[in-house]
């Protein structure tokens, strides 16, 4: 079953939104299958990523910024502002969509892993993931 | 089920194939659940991105051209052209394989979020789509 | 259903493991549905990619080498060592999953399509992979 989240999400950034996919993937009952999520935007985009050390999370952040910096003279879509075509690249270099196993009712992440909405703009307010349950049963 | 879509694309870039895949996926005839998509080859691959406004496609594709340039002296795998090379590198940062949620019997896809095909040779015929549908009834 | 498969892989770069994904499959005895691989890892990732040409899986490794250097003055994260935080930025890069339809008892790769596990680290021992097999009947 397709369970729409709506976060709101507080600027630019990696999100950790493993607890709001948890609780989403719980209310279900489903206890082993595969949990899939989908992002409905082009200027946002998930990640499954180190949620241990703070500094793992900056540099991904940084380095992106860097290779994807905004006023790049290549950029002809700017109507919506500075940080919307590097939006869409950084969308286009990671995804829309992740997978994720479903165990004994838990989510199969590694030790270290979690999942992460990445905004790409500055200022967004709500954005939409869809939670896809499936029963191996 | 598995459905074999196979499109014929006119040169390199990003395809809108979004119709294509509406129309396989009504096919089937299901409602909810989930449809996968998985390109057989390793120089074109699938993204989802905005489909609103060409000047976002463009600059997407010429800030990957600028990232991932024919004759980089870097290249030894060289014999199938000077577009061979960056195409796999291409493949290898995008995907071979996207996932959207069906909804009512409607691919749940952003309201600015088109399928791609990204063909990255220059010069290629036919490429072929798996398209997976999975019923949650 | 979901089978873990714990590999062993010998340092950094691009290790095919189609054939252990192929009899992981065929143990479970489904013939059509969708394969769904998962890496419970942050600093190695999954790509299908060309299987063919030696020179296409070097030139890989290296072009994300030099893509994203050990050692470069943005980093902070460098507690684990010089290959970690190169490591989350090309599992980011890449993807922790993928998804291959099975048809007639066969992964539907193409001709040229090989299944990689992409070690980003230098000395790591075993790394889990997830299987998710799913049957369309």
């Amino acid at each position: 079953m397709n369970i729409v989240l709506t976060l709101r999400v507080s600027g630019q950034g990696l999100h950790d939104v493993t607890r709001d996919v948890v609780r989403a993937v719980e209310d279900t009952g489903v206890s082993d299958g595969l949990v899939t999520l989908f992002i409905q935007h082009t200027s946002a985009s998930l990640l499954i990523q180190e949620n241990y050390d703070e500094s793992a999370k900056s540099d991904l952040e940084n380095w992106f910024n860097r290779l994807v910096p905004e006023n790049d003279g290549l950029y002809t879509h700017t109507v919506e502002g500075p940080d919307d075509m590097p939006a869409h690249i950084k969308s286009a270099l990671t995804s829309v969509s992740v997978t994720v196993p479903l165990i004994e009712g838990r989510l199969g992440l590694g030790t270290y892993q979690g999942i992460f909405l990445w905004e790409h703009r500055h200022d967004r307010g709500e954005r939409n993931i869809v939670v896809h349950v499936a029963s191996d049963s």
